[in-house]
């Protein structure tokens, strides 16, 4: 068995959108990464994601000119709609409360204009590495191995950035008693269907007595809707044409008679997990997305956080490699950890609010119905969940973080 | 046995703050009504009871020419102080954010004021009224018995106010098939102690890992304080040095060194509850205050919230009885619940923000961290806390309801 030696500044675990982001903004800024993925490029693209941005997000992807494509034909938003039986359909003005701009943009499509330019600069992705192991993580040097084609590889490096997913090995390789998890599970799922139509204008969220309903878009032409559904359920259970009778009663007549239906190019039940590790770093090791954190999409911060884990990140290893000072490296567990919370707790208020609990009594339920009220009645509080979901600034909470310290 | 008979408009059960205030209100617009209290006079007096006014009780007060003596001895109030160990301290300045006023002024204040208002324009009131029973409240003509120095009475009237609070007879009128209830046990209570030592300046709510804190005043020389304990504590396992300890640890030591210590001179345990009763009318009687619901202390809404019932309750029985018409009277239930379920929802909020929840997993506790710093960080949240804390204006919600019709 051939044994390959290799060498890199940044060995990346994990070629999605945090691995892809954090390798093209090291390479921006001259610093050399090798990104390790365990499945096909192909794969890796044909993984339905949800696509809304934050303003962070939309800024932190123009300032390292990666927004060509995406401001092309991704779609600015100015809000949301939300609704429940027995109330007027309610538009969340983000722009109006925030002046600022959301955009509606496929994971699929960001995961490419990654990969292009990742491509076009000489990047290093390995894609099919199996059996990636770190290793001397809390060393001076360590080093990943994995297996290519059969023949083992040895990576050395000065840090592993940990972008490989909630299933990742990089989490695991924190040890128990310095791992601390937080996880929240929900007695209920999402059930998803792809259908090749014209989507709403807009995202419409639903509350209704069976459960809650999205209509969300992928592109002009191929909608994604979900439903809450009971986590017995099986995608067995829901015919198309269930799918889209369920679907049209849960959202007001107004919103159910826009919506195009049509045969599903794909279907699926996720569960709804909030899970959160920490720290976020082990030595010479830092996790970034879904490997330290899972939100549940009610919020639509999954991606995002996964941008603003990067932005934390990369700047903390350029200022560690190219001027050897270790201020935000070292303290990057707790400043992307405030923003991770921020994003759990919006993520967790958004789908209280929108989602049938079956353990919910009486007096839940009202209370539930009460703060649908009085974000309608308030324009404080629309402001306020406006601010969350266009997404807190990064330097904000940076600056409030380190000057606690 | 004597049996006497008397007739007046509106017959009210109760002499608390909203049964005397419903009856001001009432007699300053030409309608004669009748209060039944159970209890001496001295002895409604002696409940202990919180009084921090929202702006829309202190205008319903001054509108009725009730404020003379509050305007003279309360304490107008900018705002309340909130801490929590590892923050520094945070001034939720309400009357920056909502320009309005709210008045720290006792409820055994109030409710004396409203004896002397109503003593002075020769009110009847009935003190030591007992076996109050109320009859035919869905029929035209309604009445009431009960009995005084042994004799019995029979009030014959056209309405019924059911101010008796939350183990008062009234709601228990209303027919089991048609009276719902809401209602949330809290797995803690407050023990709190009176003392004639000088308060702090404010109301100070502390969030300690050991459990909630409350600093609150009387009046210049008489301190109230309260610790969030377990239900199952009494208050004999409380001296006064225990108690002391344990409040000053609870808060921050620039506000514990500021708390002048002293003898109790009484201390007690209460129990947290949220309860609402649905409707709060039946036929020709309505409930009003603690009669129809309950908050936890921790919003300071109890004592406004009757008077909002009152004010919504006498304005359809003017209405009604002056110029016949019923469009308020007939829905006062629909009007008063809005107000009711939202502050529900607040001292629900508050409640869960600065409480130890002895179920709460680590998720739980991670989100009610981040709740707290969202809010000291935020503007647009203190804005949001700061209206709902001032209280939502009367009309304003009556003019939802009504338009949601």
């Amino acid at each position: 068995m051939t044994h390959h030696r290799d060498r890199t500044q940044v060995a990346i675990i994990g070629g999605g959108p945090a691995g892809l982001l954090l390798s093209h903004i090291l390479s921006e800024n001259g610093i050399d990464s090798v990104v390790l993925e365990q499945r096909t490029k192909d794969y890796v693209l044909s993984r339905i994601r949800a696509g809304l941005l934050e303003t962070g997000t939309v800024q932190l992807l123009r300032d390292y000119g990666l927004a060509e494509r995406m401001d092309k034909n991704g779609k600015s938003k100015k809000g949301s709609w939300i609704t429940r039986q027995g109330f007027p359909s309610h538009f969340i003005d983000t722009h109006k409360w925030t002046g600022k701009e959301m955009m509606v943009y496929g994971q699929t499509d960001i995961t490419e204009d990654l990969y292009d330019a990742r491509e076009q600069a000489g990047g290093n992705i390995i894609n099919e590495a199996a059996d990636v192991t770190l290793h001397d993580v809390t060393a001076d040097a360590p080093y990943v191995t994995y297996m290519k084609n059969g023949q083992s590889h040895h990576l050395d490096c000065d840090y592993i950035a940990g972008c490989d997913g909630f299933h990742g090995v990089s989490r695991k390789t924190i040890p128990a008693d310095i791992l601390r998890t937080y996880e929240r599970a929900y007695p209920f799922g999402w059930l998803g269907i792809m259908a090749e139509v014209p989507p709403l204008p807009d995202l419409v969220y639903a509350y209704h007595e069976r459960g809650f309903a999205l209509a969300s878009q992928r592109n002009r032409l191929l909608s994604r809707y979900y439903i809450q559904c009971p986590l017995t359920d099986s995608v067995m259970d829901w015919s198309d044409e269930r799918f889209w009778e369920e679907l049209l009663a849960r959202f007001p007549a107004e919103v159910a008679s826009e919506i195009v239906t049509g045969p599903s190019i794909e279907k699926s039940i996720a569960p709804l997990r909030s899970f959160v590790a920490e720290p976020m770093q082990y030595g010479r090791m830092f996790l970034a997305g879904d490997a330290a954190h899972i939100v549940p999409p009610t919020g639509a911060k999954g991606l995002n956080l996964a941008a603003s884990d990067v932005f934390y990140l990369s700047r903390g290893l350029i200022e560690q490699i190219k001027s050897n000072r270790s201020t935000h490296l070292e303290r990057y567990s707790e400043l992307a950890l405030r923003r991770v919370w921020s994003s759990e707790n919006f993520s967790w208020r958004m789908t209280q609010l929108m989602h049938v609990f079956p353990e919910m009594n009486g007096f839940d339920a009202k209370i539930q119905q009460n703060s649908y009220e009085l974000l309608l009645q308030n324009e404080t509080q629309q402001r306020a969940l406006a601010e969350e979901y266009v997404g807190l600034p990064f330097e904000e909470l940076d600056a409030l973080t380190l000057s606690a310290a």
